[in-house]
């Protein structure tokens, strides 16, 4: 046995350093003049907030709750400037969680809306839209919305109903005991706000302001989930799936026209995994339905909603493997704690061809499942705030895109429900994972792979990717330029 | 494109799941018909409680704070039979942590022992042993035990002693606010029960009920690191590094001769990395020393304290590598949720040459390191307890040990200071480490892999090695015979 000289040491710790860099995500991107000088910038930034942290860890952002954080985000010059930066696409986002609580605050002061139940019990009060007053239910009589307001005033009123749609708590590890108990509240959420959102008007204005919200926090493309529920409106009309697909369509090419920058929409139908046989294959129908008449729009199928509880893959592999070849799988898998459970669910969904992978939380406990997801190229969409919001990890270092970054795993950063815990549509995780998962070095080429990798994961054709990242090219030069200009 | 047959995707499916199973830490192990039985007995208790904890996952323990199921862990059957089960060694405890408080409860009736201070103060008491009373300390008069006791009455007094030198606390979450804070109280509770501990007869009566704990057990090897602190007498005779190695190895044979299953114990010297230079050099003179005298007692060498306050081993490769090459290097490395900072440590080490890392808990994010700890076979050292407590990860799930037990990477259970946390010297990391960080259906192989790893991964040499695991093959035999005996 003998020991290195100090001299081979040096030598042989240099090149274990490189080889590291080397194989980290975006390593592979050249930065231009301008950029260096945006990333020495940003580093400085980072290692502020570092240092900051290493000193004092209860002050580091990404080692607590995000809801004790979010003023302390607000404030950060590291935050600010990954705001302003283009940072692509939205791959993983819900219907109804995308664009703020505000839109559907705004809409509680449209007329014709009735509540059933009260505010501060156990279940959050029910919602409708109606000429007349509906039928009360199990034997409570309904109330005007308006009558309510002037009761609680506009600001009481407001402020119970963003309790009641979002999970934001003060004390969020005395709030919430445990996974279950906060997936029943939040899948709880999406059902209360459905009524609301789903009254036509309403639901146009939330998808206009989502993308508009999309877009002001330097997003360019979105490819979201939605269940597609029936959207109603005063006259009783209830609109198909295929109608609420178009209204979404409509939007969307109405949205581009005022907004030139931004590239597009996509749609992945995605209903909700607590279903019998028999629904499952009405959703399958449907899903035929939508590949047929918005082969683009639409790009493919997944299923939502809290893994651990639901239906695993097993019991739906067959059907899905019938389904047409050319509908694209974006399935949800692994967004649980679990090793040789649910987690199963990993491996169901590569064997059928997914294109990509909902959080993949569980994929680092799965070798072969690593390495299926280099070989096929394989995109995992990281939610790292969802994941410590619905409790699978506390710390944010701790969070496994850690593991995916630091060895250059196709992936993305996602928001996944971003209105449900106040954050901006994309910035507050991108923040996040800049911060807590990457390692202190990672620097601009990250967020640059990371805006990259949403294009080129995206489920647009290839004509469409080339045109995508024109645009995005231009916004981030220009980004560049003036943030050159702001620090000269 | 195209999707498989349903037939293909379970020939896939059955494939991908065989070949995850095989590269499990513990595929290689062949259990005996008996084995095979006791494992159907230990998988039926260890699926209860998974799926009581999929059904309620608050009351899983692996999810939950190790102080807050205590109790909850000593009536659980699987518990109960992982005590029972020969464990083969530690190798990852520090000598004044192993052995449970109540040595030091039972410490101080012993006459001649004094405290200055007062419990329930921001720092606690310190003590000192002395025919006669110390002179005062920043002003303040040392008080006799004996009359303090009769003030507080024993009960009371003893609670007292328990809350100080131990970090138990009933709302876990709460008494610690972070990282630095736990470890703050940690390194002060081995500072302040130093002069109690280190008086000679307390010392060699912690020693030996220590062994006689590890023992009880069913752990039938210790290798354990020492500080090497100054041992005192009433005669104010001060012991040297090499006199107290001396009292460890006399202990040792005298235990090896009352227990004659007792396999052996190994001492790393491991003194404290917040260290000037100077003191540092002194630290490299005992080593040294320690390696001409005890050359097969004393196994080698390591460094101790929180890593991320304590200086980097940046600070030290120059001089450790001038070491004599016979020294053998059992590090730290890794105890730490940064990346790109104080965890490069981990490439030092292995640079350094060293035969195991203590935790390696941050390796997972360094792809380098891993496959370097495959390549040179370096054993990482698992604490899960010690991890959980002192801050690091909060969900047992989500421990960087299910990523190694995942791909068989070479690691042992061990269990670090499991007296400041109440633990049995080795059963509580084995349980938690089987039923929180393992899968689902790893099973009796694991345990018994551990088992073997923990004598091959030990510093022993060849000859030892074969005998100590004759030793421990009689033993584990034995409890494979009880225990089918116990089921029939």
């Amino acid at each position: 046995m003998s020991r290195l000289t100090y001299e081979q040491f040096q030598a042989q710790r240099a090149e274990f350093l490189r080889d590291e860099e080397s194989r980290a995500l975006g390593a592979d991107i050249v930065l231009t003049e301008d950029e260096q000088k945006v990333n020495e910038w940003l580093m400085k930034l980072k290692k502020t907030e570092l240092d900051a942290g290493f000193k004092t860890p209860r002050e580091f952002a990404p080692a607590r709750h995000f809801f004790t954080v979010l003023e302390q985000i607000k404030a950060s010059p590291l935050f600010q400037l990954i705001q302003r930066m283009p940072k692509g696409g939205i791959l993983h986002a819900h219907d109804t969680a995308i664009g703020s609580m505000e839109t559907i605050v705004k809409a509680t002061y449209r007329e014709h809306l009735w509540q059933n139940g009260e505010f501060d019990r156990p279940t959050p009060p029910n919602y409708k839209f109606s000429r007349t007053k509906p039928d009360p239910l199990d034997g409570v009589e309904w109330r005007s919305v308006a009558d309510i307001r002037k009761e609680l005033g506009n600001e009481g009123f407001d402020q119970n109903l963003r309790d009641v749609f979002t999970l934001f708590d003060e004390e969020p590890s005395q709030a919430y005991s445990c996974i279950n108990h906060i997936w029943g509240k939040f899948q709880y959420m999406f059902i209360s706000l459905e009524p609301i959102v789903t009254y036509k008007p309403v639901w146009e204005d939330y998808f206009r302001n989502s993308l508009e919200e999309v877009h002001q926090d330097n997003v360019c493309y979105l490819e979201f989930r939605g269940v597609l529920p029936a959207v109603y409106d005063l006259d009783n009309r209830v609109y198909t799936p295929e109608e609420v697909v178009q209204i979404y369509y409509d939007i969307v090419q109405n949205f581009k026209q005022t907004h030139p920058t931004f590239i597009g929409v996509k749609l992945i139908y995605a209903p909700i995994k607590f279903a019998d046989d028999a629904l499952f294959d009405t959703f399958l129908d449907t899903a035929e339905s939508l590949h047929q008449k918005f082969p683009t729009f639409v790009a493919g199928f997944d299923l939502v909603g809290q893994e651990d509880t639901g239906r695993p893959m097993t019991d739906f592999n067959e059907r899905l493997l019938r389904m047409s070849p050319t509908i694209q799988f974006f399935f949800h898998a692994g967004e649980t704690n679990w090793c040789g459970l649910i987690d199963e669910n990993l491996i169901d969904v590569i064997l059928l061809g997914t294109k990509r992978i909902g959080h993949g939380f569980a994929a680092v406990k799965h070798p072969r499942v690593l390495e299926e997801i280099k070989k096929r190229n394989i995109c995992i969409e990281l939610n790292p705030i969802s994941n410590q919001v619905l409790k699978l990890v506390d710390d944010y270092r701790n969070h496994v895109g850690a593991i995916y970054f630091s060895d250059n795993y196709p992936v993305v950063v996602s928001s996944d429900d971003p209105a449900f815990w106040c954050a901006s549509p994309l910035s507050h995780d991108f923040y996040m994972a800049f911060l807590g998962l990457a390692a202190a070095r990672q620097d601009l080429r990250l967020l640059k792979k990371l805006a990259l990798n949403s294009l080129e994961f995206s489920a647009m054709s290839k004509a469409e990717k080339a045109e995508a990242k024109l645009k995005w090219t231009v916004a981030w030069n220009s980004f560049i330029d003036q943030t050159v200009k702001s620090i000269a």
